[in-house]
């Protein structure tokens, strides 16, 4: 097996293993206790709390250990838009943030906000002017991640920091992507983090905030890590969070440059070996681990079944919606292909071997979904004109994702140079990959229009 | 060492460990995942789930897993009041609550609703007719604990939930202290834990919410755990928390018996021991393994680091608040002395041997404290009446208990029987202690008047 899906989750790494055993026996007690064992609890949540707070780049009392990094997200919010609710009650997010900050976005909504969801472009970073131009006298808080789960583009963060700070308006990083690989640049106000994604235990999350920030906390008072996370300190697990931060900080450098030529092998070559693929992303302003890419005429899950038995763990579509029947928000933000989407994301020591046997394997894992799904062979050649004129129309309707993109190449062919084309569907991936089919294909995409049940995509041939 | 505050953290059970374990290796995946690691990791969930459900005597549907017993709490009673939001803003909390119960109930309040604090007798149970009186036709949700965390009392939740069953209102019980022992009886709505209570690890609670219980979860969705857990499944932790508490409670019978002698012990010895000592908590209706008492002119925490110095880990007042100068909430509502107060709670295994060393060295640490604090040596005996008359007052003013319980019983052998003393106190503790005194010794407190700071305690000597 190789597990490919570091940005869920990665395997313990050793010495987070290591350190999560020693301090189950020394670290069990409540550090809040001033007897001897209490005493011993809270060194080590000192000792654990000062090292993530150098790795991560801030104080030591400004960085709190949450339950997760979603609950960091969900605290870091609440708090610093409660904190700041005089100054006003507009949220900017960017449009392809974790699902952790756009649900927090839509509470905010909920509760009478207003949130501006900055655009990103088709490589999925966001516009430093355009994200800077939503900055408003009421903003009370904005959120950029330091780079995306799902395609892997780093985001301007320290630029769009500085903009923030000059305005006075404190910005929250969520750096659950990168925190393995370096600490985040600029002059942010509020970070947070998961330990799970560089190899620490899960139940540990970090949400750091600047002195000076305005923060209220929300929901029944708690005592324990400055009122911002209620409940026990989940001790071990935080050790051994701290203890693997640490080391992969050590190692960062060279396996970032490992890691980096790997998924540029894969970025090359997966559409050498297979035809109508799509490589999202940043080639060059990325992390070094996950590469991403979709597959014309795929159904993504099936092809993560196929590469599930032939030894590869993949995830496919957004990385925490897996269970919805919507293509991911960050892919329709970037307005790329969404059907047969592939995120690998090689773990920390990855072997080169693996990597050649996925490209191996990976084209018959796709040409087995194509072949099943009845995906055109090859692609589609101009043929005569024929009698139909303009007035092909394809009926799609109740068929999902990559049905309606597959029975639209089917008749391409039939469709005279000049002509046109309709596809009826209510499949909401549709919207995204019909279009992009059509830049693929050099087809021209004319647009939609509704209709009594899902809506019409008009398609004119070109070539 | 004797670490006697299991009521605070347990040490890891082996069980626990041994699972914790195994599945950092088999669980450290993403359970939403359809890969092979995502579903073993799913597949550990489920039975962790299953196991616990069964222990908790629920469905698997209704339990979800939670950070922390506290986050659990809070969860739920935010949730269930929410859920209910048009029934009423009405809750009921007994007074000797836990602090995220107490909290809970503050949040509450503070976003307009109504909270009964329900009185507990001077053994710290709650009434059943005068808390079931508390129910009102706009009663969103009431909660009771099965059992106090600081003086180990057993509450009548059978009881109080078959009439709120009757009132059609919704019961949580936090179960944190008693879960270990067994499942709550009666025909409770929800229900809370921590796994790191019954020697599980930290970072693990739960939170069962019958079907028809209506709930609304409060802030940010997530599709995890039912929308009732936000963050990634803190999977290992979780199926070694599930492990333990099969394993305890395969060992519980026999374990709470040992534990039930072995406090019963120290329960009719300390007295013995020690002088001027008040016992608290129900003699019958308690945990198995805590006993919590009092000591006259001693100073609590001066008390815990000579207890510590001699090799015992206790824990006085207020288990959750242990940092603030109030005495505990549970003491107060209970109307006891909370000087030199003392709990011990027992751990899985308890030895016999060590036990009997606390009791043996028990009598000179309290003799320490109060030699340091000029405490009166014994009992104070009655004296001649003198010229002062009744018009005698002391003055503790910015003196911290015990100290002015110290002075009244200095100056009480100068006080004509019949004749009267006034303590003019600004510490909090005087309130219950000066009281509690009285009826220790046999004394009538007359009560307290407001003075320019602080309090005036009026005592009248009656032998």
């Amino acid at each position: 097996m190789s597990y490919f899906d570091a940005a869920s989750a990665a395997p313990l790494h050793p010495v987070a293993r290591q350190a999560l055993l020693a301090s189950l026996d020394e670290g069990w007690a409540d550090p809040s206790r001033l007897y001897r064992e209490g005493r011993r609890a809270r060194m080590l949540l000192d000792a654990a709390r000062e090292a993530t707070a150098e790795a991560v780049g801030c104080r030591p009392d400004e960085l709190t250990f949450t339950s997760s990094g979603t609950r960091a997200v969900h605290t870091g919010i609440a708090g610093a838009s409660a904190g700041r609710r005089r100054i006003g009650r507009h949220l900017i997010v960017s449009a392809v943030e974790h699902s952790s900050v756009l649900h927090s976005a839509e509470a905010f909504e909920a509760a009478g906000g207003a949130v501006t969801r900055a655009p990103v472009t088709r490589t999925g970073a966001v516009c430093v002017e355009s994200y800077v131009d939503a900055l408003r006298s009421d903003t009370a808080l904005a959120c950029l991640q330091s780079a995306n789960h799902e395609v892997g583009t780093e985001q301007p963060v320290a630029a769009v920091a500085e903009a923030c700070r000059e305005a006075g308006t404190p910005l929250l990083v969520d750096a659950a992507q990168s925190l393995a690989w370096g600490a985040v640049e600029g002059p942010w106000s509020l970070l947070t983090g998961s330990a799970h994604k560089w190899g620490g235990p899960s139940g540990v999350g970090l949400l750091a905030v600047r002195k000076g920030v305005r923060f209220a906390p929300q929901g029944p008072v708690d005592e324990r890590e400055s009122g911002r996370a209620a409940g026990f300190e989940n001790l071990p697990a935080i050790v051994a969070a701290a203890a693997s931060l640490r080391a992969v900080r050590a190692e960062a450098a060279a396996e970032a440059a490992r890691l980096r030529d790997l998924t540029a092998r894969i970025r090359a070559r997966v559409a050498d070996v297979v035809p109508d693929v799509e490589v999202v992303g940043d080639p060059h302003r990325r992390l070094p681990g996950i590469v991403t890419f979709s597959c014309l005429y795929v159904d993504g899950e099936a092809l993560l079944h196929e590469l599930d038995r032939a030894g590869f763990s993949v995830s496919s579509g957004s990385s925490c919606t897996s269970s919805t029947l919507t293509p991911s928000h960050v892919l329709r933000a970037m307005g790329v292909l969404s059907e047969g989407n592939v995120r690998v994301s090689l773990p920390w020591g990855a072997a080169e071997e693996d990597v050649e046997r996925f490209l191996a394997v990976l084209p018959e894992a796709v040409a087995g979904v194509r072949d099943k799904l009845g995906a055109p062979g090859s692609p589609a050649t101009p043929t005569a004109a024929d009698a139909r004129g303009t007035g092909l129309v394809v009926d799609a309707l109740g068929r999902r994702c990559p049905i309606p993109v597959i029975e639209l190449a089917k008749v391409i062919g039939d469709v005279p140079v000049g002509g046109t084309v309709r596809v009826l569907s209510d499949d909401e991936a549709a919207r995204l990959d019909i279009p992009a089919w059509c830049e693929m294909r050099g087809q021209e995409y004319l647009g939609e229009e509704p209709a009594d049940r899902g809506a019409v995509y008009a398609v004119r041939r070109t070539s």
